[in-house]
């Protein structure tokens, strides 16, 4: 351990949300021998001073998001937070003074404000245009003046707090219930605002309302946000930030509106978090639940694809990632105060920046002492609802030599107000990039052009819809008939979940709730096979109903299509496939309406060969399409999608997905460009029973499903084709 | 030099190919040492004795390409020339083992084969579908003899000359005339075998016939290849090797074809050239027409975007790059027998191989000592035509903080048959990317399902004509009607070109033979100014006719819009926008019926921003279109586009393109997402003259154009907007 003597130090005197004293004097004494602690701090530096040099500047509010004055209050917060951190570990006086001129701005404008004039918002703010930001400002203003506070009088503290500090917290609890006091993630980011304050200013009353909520808050179980999500759920009893950590994760740390606005939510989970740990220890905030938080940081970490990107379930715009800032907070707080998993630190060194606190001076250090491990995302289920009953998502992960397959099977709840009516939807995605897709929001964050950046019209009327995704489509219809208040009341159910053998990784579930009267199971399972060079995807979708349904099959590939063994038609003219539910957006470019009774499709895309093969009747039919009708503004992605399309009451969906082969564009020579799979078929139906076999060249792959009893000690005998076949457990995989 | 005394050597007994006495010693000593060359045997190795341990295959000719006998035949001349290396460089008995005795079971077979059972060749060849593949073969089985040559006892060699490789080469020249005697790459190939057999076996008379061609060859002019191509073109009097030389390179070594064909033809221009210079110095080959052979292969890496992958104008399949086999070849070639260019080692540690002979080590070797320099490509003219005077190609490149962007404007001859219909098109590049396309080829060379790898009808009905082009299309209809015999006879003109100032690069170029009675004239610039962060693209494209025609003007980009500033109407079906010359294959999405007087389109590719500002009169229409109407078996890629229309007689298409700005799905920043510019107007307009202003945020740029007179050294005068611009030379730019 060095000790500089040109360190500056500075003594702690009041309990701190980002160091402990003894954690401060660390720090200040070594923060420079640690190169990615000192990388950070570099860059801090100099976009900050670049700041210093501009000027401050504190304007009226007027702007919505992308407006200048909206953009500069952002710019502030984040650079004051910088410019604190950045004179608590260096001493340097003129961080200092920024950050209290900065305030002493705000202080003086805040009390002449009324809310801002944009009405849009359902709780509108008072530098932006809705709270939302406002609880973001307080909780980076926070941290800013907790780093000067002890540089600070009385008589300057006291004209911070009396006409900022305090009216603000209590504008955005008291004054604004519906927007504090919601299971939600605004409300996280209100509670962390307001107790965060609280802490530096040691108001005893600002944490207690931060934690638990208001205690009387008025509110309408009938009211709806901007977005359609309802402020107070029938039967919600508690609010504050204690309910968030019980109510808004499942209890495998899943949240509710999945891994996009999961990031989003989990800056001030951990930021107020890792407050509370330094300034009130005695709350044990991260054993809370079990440690819940900690989990919902793994999950999240689980929930990418190769490359670190979130699978974009629900509205989510694609390439979000464990890059984001969000997540650099996550894992600096999760591994400094959690159990210093030396796997977070790889994450760590490809983010390449930590916080410039405690939490990342742990990592930075740990980094170089050289105890970083490689962090291998793992096959997991992560059950949804706040008592983990509703549903889940199975992440199916496996490698083969050169790469990587994972699918992502969704069998959750709604996801309030940001989830898509996707039940049963499955996206495969193949070394980072998607080979199956979900479409994902139809949004472009901070695309001015795009409606501001804000929700596009046609997120409601297709990204939303169950015909944008991979799931079966009863009827034409939507899940629900696409009533949000349907689907936040239901949810999809487990069945059972085996990630546990080398050849075979399963998960089924089932879901009556969807389509009234309709019952439906889903088992997704990926197969390696010495005969196949990589892992094969088999979906058996099986579906059920007293009545004669249509049960449309989409599947959104991506690339160019090589080959399609049915006769089709391809349509002179095109016109949509219908007049609501999404279908109003997709262009029916082609259709057979007869098929084959093993139809194959093969394309490429990225170099390499996709081939997708089901059993199919001569009945069924199949379509050809494109996304991208009744789009006027352009918002949609004009991908392409194939689907297949049965009239029956009772039918199972049985494919294989192969990924083969490889194409080069410079030696101009292509591998395995051919399906090795002849077919699939479903060679036993029974209430109890389905099972499939998968012919190819080289032999059979069968797989045997239960229907009704997925015990795993219970055990099981059927006759297949004059073969007893016996097994114990929910399924049954063989080689033939 | 360290002289390792493991290593066999082996001494050169008569003139080889691949070496002379001297080099093959000093590789044979020296190769173990250099590691490059060291890698590439490795490489080689590896592979070989893996053939070597599967066995020798030499199956009777049955297939077409892709098929086994055909694919077995490649990789038996693939490996044949690899092992006559092996054991030409390290003296292992195996390798010259292996190669004598596939060329004995060739020798066995040949007298028994008649011509391919396909019909589908003009000229039929023996182990192939056609010629060209058997030419290959002989190219490649040339060197793996010239390697045992020395090995082999008159008998053994008289078994080989007299069974294969004589009547072989009879077989491709004599015997084939309508192959061996065109002005094509087909016949360089032929030429190049048969000459190349004839050095191995220092016969004469079939040296001089690959050099000069058949005296006697009886074609008929009005003949045909299967692909459309002449056999002989009308005045053609000569063939043969130096033919090939003189007559498919313009002077600047630009090859008629494009570089995807220049590729694929520069192998057997270098393999010949080179095995000429080992064998028969006297002919000094490289010197050949002013170092014609020299300058085709600076041409080609030149014809590269910043990824090194060709320009794909013409029949070209994209991302064919100089990582290609034949490029490995050209470039070591070119170093050893040219001006050991030391950029050309940067290359060459790209492509991460050498040859296995005398020019691969002077690569390694130069790499080993360090005198790699970067090559740097350059912002460039060819010229087209055997004598420079048929138009050309201009290459604009501009680089800028982080990146650069390139321009390619065509304003060639038609390259015969794998030529398209694009006078005066143009793409656009950014860091590697195609910001503005040209399709390139509709054929996926060597992926079976799309008809056997070979070409597409679509490429015929989309892919060449006009409309698939970023260039003016009048009244719907194709340059020259789509005729590929009056194309053949006419060419664009260049007008000028200048790429020696800092701010401002600019070709221009005339055409009047694309369209009967119009005259039509394009102007391409590259301009970097202050006021933007990177260079403006500015295209000025003046169209001239006696009568009113309508000019549409089709702008080919990718990615998503976000924003047109007309007033257009999205369509609730989708038709095709015509019924031939390729409106047939595209969809018409969206159109205007009136414009503003400033048409401005944004959209966002690649984490970019990219907006098109043009000069528009009320009475255009703007179309926004898809590919892929009319495409039964999905050949066509969905890419989008839109097109300005007007109906005129004269009309003046001014634009600018911008590329502006980033954004990071990670922070959901964005920066830059609008045009900087506010208008471009044509301020002048007479006979002699055309002058646009291009407006925005900071100021005014001033291009003026000559229309008539383009010479360096004259000087002109006139009044725009009372204000007097005098100015030498064909242009003149100021930033007002
Ligand atoms: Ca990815
Ligand atoms: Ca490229
Ligand atoms: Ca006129
Ligand atoms: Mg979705
Ligand atoms: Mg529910
Ligand atoms: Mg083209
Ligand atoms: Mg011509």
């Amino acid at each position: 351990v060095s000790c500089d003597s040109e360190h500056k130090t500075t003594t702690l005197k009041h309990k701190s949300i980002l160091f402990t004293a003894a954690s401060l004097s660390t720090v200040q004494e070594q923060y420079s021998s640690v190169q990615l602690f000192q990388q950070s701090m570099d860059q801090a530096i100099k976009e900050v001073d670049a700041q210093i040099a501009n000027g401050i500047e504190v304007p009226i509010p007027k702007d919505l998001a992308g407006g200048y004055t909206h953009e500069r209050h952002k710019l502030n917060y984040l650079t004051m937070q910088r410019a604190g951190k950045l004179y608590r570990v260096t001493g340097e006086e003129k961080y200092a003074v920024y950050v209290h001129d900065m305030l002493r701005e705000y202080a003086e404008m805040f009390p002449t404000l009324d809310r801002h004039p944009s009405e849009k918002s359902y709780s509108r703010g008072k530098l932006f245009w809705q709270c939302l930001n406002d609880a973001n400002w307080l909780v980076y203003a926070s941290q800013a003046y907790d780093c000067i506070y002890d540089r600070l009088n009385a008589d300057e503290k006291a004209f911070l707090e009396t006409n900022l500090f305090r009216p603000y917290a209590n504008f955005l609890s008291i004054e604004t219930p519906q927007f504090f006091n919601r299971i939600h993630n605004h409300s996280t980011w209100a509670n962390a605002g307001v107790g965060m304050i609280g802490l530096v200013m040691n108001d005893t009353v600002l944490v207690k309302r931060a934690l638990y909520g208001l205690e009387e808050d008025g509110l309408d179980t009938a009211a709806k946000d901007n977005d359609g999500g309802s402020i107070k759920e029938e039967g919600q009893e508690r609010a504050g930030f204690l309910a968030q950590m019980d109510l808004l994760f499942s209890p495998d740390g899943f949240y509710a509106e999945g891994p996009y606005y999961q990031r989003y939510a989990i800056y001030p989970f951990m930021v107020f978090a890792a407050s509370l740990q330094n300034a009130r220890p005695d709350l044990k905030i991260f054993e809370h639940r079990d440690g819940i938080l900690s989990k919902a940081v793994y999950a999240l970490l689980n929930l990418t694809d190769s490359n670190g990107e979130f699978y974009p379930i629900n509205d989510a715009q694609k390439g979000m990632s464990y890059y984001s800032r969000e997540l650099v907070s996550a894992v600096d707080i999760i591994y400094h105060f959690g159990d210093q998993n030396p796997e977070l630190l790889s994450i760590a060194e490809k983010q390449g920046r930590v916080l410039l606190d405690v939490t990342g001076f742990s990592v930075a250090e740990a980094i170089s002492q050289g105890k970083t491990q490689a962090f291998v995302p793992k096959s997991m289920e992560l059950k949804d609802g706040a008592d983990g009953s509703e549903g889940g998502l199975a992440i199916l992960r496996m490698n083969h030599t050169g790469g990587d397959l994972n699918a992502v099977f969704k069998y959750t709840a709604q996801g309030m107000g940001h989830g898509h009516y996707d039940k049963l939807s499955y996206s495969l995605f193949e070394n980072g990039e998607e080979v199956l897709q979900d479409y994902g929001v139809s949004r472009f964050v901070n695309i001015e052009q795009k409606n501001g950046g804000g929700y596009l019209k046609e997120n409601k009327t297709f990204a939303k819809q169950t015909v944008a995704h991979n799931t079966v489509v009863v009827n034409q219809t939507t899940n629900y008939g696409a009533d949000i208040d349907v689907a936040n009341k239901r949810h999809s159910d487990r069945f059972f979940f085996d990630a546990s053998k080398k050849n075979i990784q399963i998960a089924s579930a089932k879901d009556t709730g969807a389509y009234d009267g309709v019952r439906m199971q889903r088992t997704i399972a990926l197969i390696a096979d010495s005969s196949f060079a990589k892992p094969l995807l088999v979906d058996v979708f099986d579906i059920d109903s007293d009545e004669i349904n249509t049960y449309d099959l989409p599947c959104y590939y991506f690339g160019q299509l090589l080959l399609a063994n049915m006769v089709y038609e391809t349509r002179a003219t095109l016109a949509p496939m219908g007049d609501q539910f999404g279908y109003q957006h997709l262009w029916e470019v082609a259709k057979a309406d007869k098929l084959p009774n093993q139809t194959k499709v093969t394309w490429m895309n990225n170099q390499q060969f996709y081939s997708w093969t089901a059993s199919t009747d001569t009945s069924d039919e199949f379509l050809f399409g494109r996304i991208g009708a009744n789009d006027p503004k352009f918002n949609l992605r004009a991908d392409p999608m194939f689907m297949l399309r049965r009239k029956a009451d009772h039918a199972v969906f049985a494919s294989v997905l192969e990924s083969h082969g490889s194409y080069s564009a410079v030696s101009e020579l292509s591998e395995d460009a051919f399906s090795k799979v002849t077919g699939i078929d479903v060679i036993y139906q029974s209430d109890d029973y389905t099972a499939v076999q998968i012919r190819h060249e080289g032999g059979t792959l069968q797989l045997v499903l239960c229907r009704n009893d997925s015990a795993a000690d219970q055990s099981h005998e059927i006759t297949i084709e004059s073969k007893k076949v016996s097994w114990t457990g929910a399924y049954d995989y063989q080689v033939m």
